[in-house]
């Protein structure tokens, strides 16, 4: 009868609910501009406010080697499992600013949807776990299951300095295993629940000719131009097949089995349907795999930005004095961060064409691939009431996104991570317009509600 | 001794000089961007009260199909010739504003140099036009020569628009050459004339992938990168050893003669100085030519901007939508603007990946390469007067920038024209922290003054 009593006192509260999630979601937390470094400290104070208003205890802002995180737990049910409940209050950057239809940090609700920069990344999830866990202890004035929360600043940025954190604080932190509020669903259409996550590495490379910006004309024909070598460098970085031309890449990827691609195969997923839905076309990734292969079981090397030289209105006739591009990889079972920036800045060094100079600059953030069992028992749960829920059967499912935490909860505290966050994939959360639904937070709500109650049984 | 009073008359008056100039170039009239079309207005305003002060008639602005020429004469000395002098009160973009020590529209003297955008191109040379005229007027009532203006506020987007104006108005025009305030000099320690000028034209190319920016996890593998494609698009237009790769591209080029050639190997030019000097390495180019070559008779397809995805600090980990690169060409004499655009329009659409889709805008602006013979009567005096002023003998030689307005001139006024600027190649015109010698200021008066003086008895 709690999770009844606990929904019931949700459903008399969601304006309340709504409310602090604007309220929420309007604080400007980009991590990697620090530009935003005040967002990031009121983003931090707001959850520890919420979380004690919420029932949690001993929630503080506690210091990492980067922006802090922000802790708090709930301890005092002897002889249940404790859950590590994780999240983090950090956003990618807004820009580029002019393709919002309302601005990214003034959270506006359109169609039964909240749109503003992390909303679904992951404010939205976050405040689907902190309420859930309020109305349960609302209603029965104490939880079935041990909580501890750990709630991130950097998971936007490759969550570099968490890991060190985590392994400084691994008694405090000790837990069952991890209930993760980020990591969004496949699809709206299909629940899933997620199994394996790739890595991520990411550098970028800066090319340098003349000391300043020259005169095409009087200049033209005598010195480097950075952009030039620059597209030359990014282009000998793929094969006309589409895959990553550098040395050692795919050394320590391993082929899936037959049956495992066959799975894959099996899975109800529409290319056309899909490449539709983002408006864009096909031909395009690595040749001799499907769509879904080249999303979940094959690295990539992608670029990310690229500027140089001018690129106002009309023209300007100059040979810009350096041109950069943002690159990064996602990574399979077995690749290793560290060794494939090596490879990569190996191969930038060594086809650096005459007459400019590179700077390489790796990004500390890097992550590893991360799989869980498919029989863990906090995923069986997830995976039982995400039926109930929709009625129909959750399909395990990898993903082509990182979440880093996988691998380092893993490596530092010798525990799972189980994701059950209430985002999907279609929200835009690293683009203009990023939206949260509202269905998918009391859905969440009531979700997490059911998973705190029953996951005592469950673990036993 | 004319002359000589009208030197005097300014060495009285330099720091009124150096205010009007200072007011000038403090006008922000960039014509590329539109951001800046009260800059224009207020330009074009300025000079024809200037022109009007000066002593010049029927100054006024008039109307084009862009941005409007500013015109005035003096047509008081029957049996003189008749000289058209040009120049421009357009600037170029003054970004990347933050590499500026003084802001761009805020004229500061350092070491004898009077730092704004657009000082040097070409507003100061205009200046120094004007000022020579003022002196002459003020001290002997008249001029020795019917003098006609024309000054355009298109010279750095391409002057599109005034060859239609000078076509429509060529009766007006008519005039036995043109005197050019534009066109720098070669080098600030080698006076020389300038007998050649390389063409232009333009376009930039759009890539094209997925309708919105994407989550490079979520969906890398699945959609093609506009930055991966664009890269490869611009590697494809020059080949390993720096020619460029464009089918056609070289055709109508015809190769210099042995002693033609030989002429500008004994130019004295010291390659590693002058990379030095603009902090370049060497190694770069068409292979198989010298330095100066490349930059005098060999045409150049160059790349001025390129952007895509995200530029901020940082990464982000996201697949932009699209990216673009601004191209521009230097062309040499029987090179077809609009035919060489075609050629590169082809290459690129036959080139584009699978996956992306193109979008490729050509300039307006296009200008042909440009000869004047080295016993024009005109050109000859401007030698005389630079040999007189520097005491050393003074080279003709080509440039590798573009002055459209000589193939123009010569196409729809049938006559030839005479560059006569006192703008030096260094100036960093098209860079930040443009700037113009005041020493240069006060000789180009006083060259200009002698020029008008003299240029009756060497005409006739």
């Amino acid at each position: 009868m709690s999770e009844a009593a606990a929904r019931a006192w949700v459903d008399a509260r969601r304006d309340d609910v709504l409310r602090t999630l604007t309220e929420y979601a309007s604080i400007p937390s980009v991590s990697t501009d620090p530009a935003y470094a005040e967002g990031i400290a009121k983003a931090a104070d707001f959850l520890v406010e919420l979380l004690t208003k919420s029932g949690l205890e001993h929630a503080s802002v506690q210091p990492t080697a980067g922006h802090p995180v922000v802790t708090a737990d709930w301890l005092h049910a002897p002889g249940q499992p404790t859950l590590l409940i994780y999240g983090h209050y950090d956003v990618q950057p807004p820009d580029p600013l002019e393709k919002w239809h309302s601005p990214p940090f003034t959270p506006a609700i359109r169609d039964g949807r909240l749109y503003a920069r992390g909303v679904s990344d992951d404010k939205g999830p976050v405040m689907v776990a902190i309420t859930a866990i309020a109305a349960l202890l609302a209603t029965s004035g104490r939880l079935p299951v041990n909580l501890k929360f750990l709630l991130e600043g950097e998971e936007e940025m490759g969550s570099a300095h968490l890991g060190p954190f985590v392994e400084a604080h691994a008694a405090e932190l000790a837990a069952d295993f991890v209930l993760s509020a980020d990591g969004a669903g496949w699809r709206a259409d299909l629940p899933t629940v997620t199994v394996a996550s790739r890595g991520l590495c990411a550098l970028e490379v800066t090319v340098h000719g003349a000391a300043k910006d020259l005169h095409s004309g009087r200049h033209g024909g005598s010195v480097g131009n950075p952009i030039q070598a620059l597209a030359r460098l990014l282009a000998s970085l793929h094969r006309d097949n589409g895959a990553v031309a550098v040395a050692g890449f795919y050394d320590r990827v391993r082929t899936l089995s037959n049956s495992a691609r066959a799975e894959i195969a099996a899975l109800p997923f529409d290319e056309a349907a899909y490449l539709a839905s983002v408006g864009a076309l096909p031909g395009s990734g690595e040749a001799g795999w499907s769509l879904l292969e080249r999303n979940w079981i094959r690295p990539t090397l992608e670029f990310n930005g690229i500027s140089g030289g001018y690129a106002g209105a009309g023209g300007k006739t100059v040979i810009p004095a350096s041109a950069n591009a943002k690159i990064s990889c996602r990574l399979v079972p077995h690749q290793d961060p560290h060794e494939i920036l090596g490879l990569i800045a190996s191969h930038l060094t060594a086809h650096c064409p005459p007459g400019v100079t590179l700077d390489i600059h790796r990004h500390a953030g890097v992550s590893q691939p991360y799989a869980i069992a498919e029989d863990h028992r906090g995923l069986v749960l997830a995976q039982q009431i995400l039926q109930e829920l929709h009625g129909k059967k959750v399909l395990p499912v990898r993903m082509g996104a990182t979440i880093p935490i996988g691998e380092m909860f893993a490596r530092c505290l010798g525990i799972d991570t189980v994701f059950f966050s209430f985002a999907t994939s279609d929200e835009d959360y690293h683009a203009p317009n990023e939206f949260f639904r509202l269905s998918s937070l009391w859905d969440g709500i009531g979700a997490w509600i059911a998973y705190l109650s029953r996951v005592g049984e469950a673990w036993r």
